[in-house]
């Protein structure tokens, strides 16, 4: 028995280059990536958090077609992982749906430690046993606000080499299978 | 000290849904988002191995936009991943660039297991200390060829969840950051 985890790809509030508070578009590969990630991994929902309703509409109309499209019957394994994508217009609806922020536990993850991290290693226990759903963060464009990543309960720490590269550049479709891994992969 | 580790995503030859033996094109995301993962964990090389010189243009093309052209400006940590890349017409010749087949260990990953598996977590020792170069094949479309993989020198257990999912459909972008980091991912 262990708790509920889900993950969120959020598409605004993120940073830009510049650290500007932007609006980033939908990427079809990370709908695909990110969903067979969470359905291997056994996540409860993927949420994609997108305030744009023609994105939002987008994202839904490419879920159906690998459900119930053409695609369906080609790679019909596609809609296993797709059913899990639930697009929302803002985090708070998310977390509507687990009942309210308080409800849930909402869990960062961050290349940059602007708070205290959790090593992913010492978080995975965390899941084991009772407790709240976690609720996994993920940044799209340069990633999630301080602020985003302040108010949520935990802060996942950077993802590194064991022998230090010096990049820290992984694409969120990496760092969301890594993470996934190291949180819920078989260690034998 | 540790043993030379690079990555080859194959396009040919690899199996379509039906068994038969084919070519995969390229996708973009799948150059970026390997040499992204192969920097992270320290790699020596990313070979992109397609037989159709247009799709070698391409991938060369795309790599030289993000090393020399207005992306290498906007975004100049790319470059450092993409420098990592080498389009090769066939597995022989990425096995030349070490100095023969006999130079090199090859290591296949495949989701299904055709021969007798190593776990990730037994084959990480093995990089440490003296020894070959590695080179670890994943394969693009439905995987590499059953004969692949039992040419290979070491063929690595597919990757699974603690609590089995049933579901065992990661991308190829999703695995590969996956291996990487369970074969030299930080521990701590």
């Amino acid at each position: 028995m262990s708790r509920t985890l889900s993950i969120a790809l959020v598409h605004h509030p993120v940073l830009d280059k510049q650290g500007s508070t932007v609006t980033s578009a939908v990427t079809n590969l990370d709908i695909h990536d990110l969903a067979r990630s969470a359905r291997t991994y056994g996540c409860a929902s993927y949420f994609i958090v997108h305030p744009v309703a023609a994105q939002r509409d987008l994202v839904a109309r490419i879920c159906e077609h690998w459900t119930y499209g053409s695609s369906a019957q080609r790679i019909p394994d596609r809609k296993e992982a797709l059913t899990l994508v639930k697009p929302v217009p803002t985090l708070d609806d998310a977390y509507a749906s687990f009942g309210g922020r308080d409800a849930v536990e909402v869990w960062v993850t961050s290349a940059s430690a602007v708070r205290t991290p959790v090593s992913v290693a010492a978080a995975r226990p965390l899941l084991e046993g009772e407790g709240k759903p976690v609720l996994l963060l993920f940044g799209t464009a340069w990633g999630l606000l301080p602020e985003t990543i302040r108010a949520a309960d935990l802060s996942l720490a950077p993802i590194h080499a064991a022998e230090p590269s010096g990049f820290n550049h992984l694409s969120v479709r990496a760092a969301c299978a890594i993470i996934l891994d190291r949180l819920r992969g078989d260690r034998s």
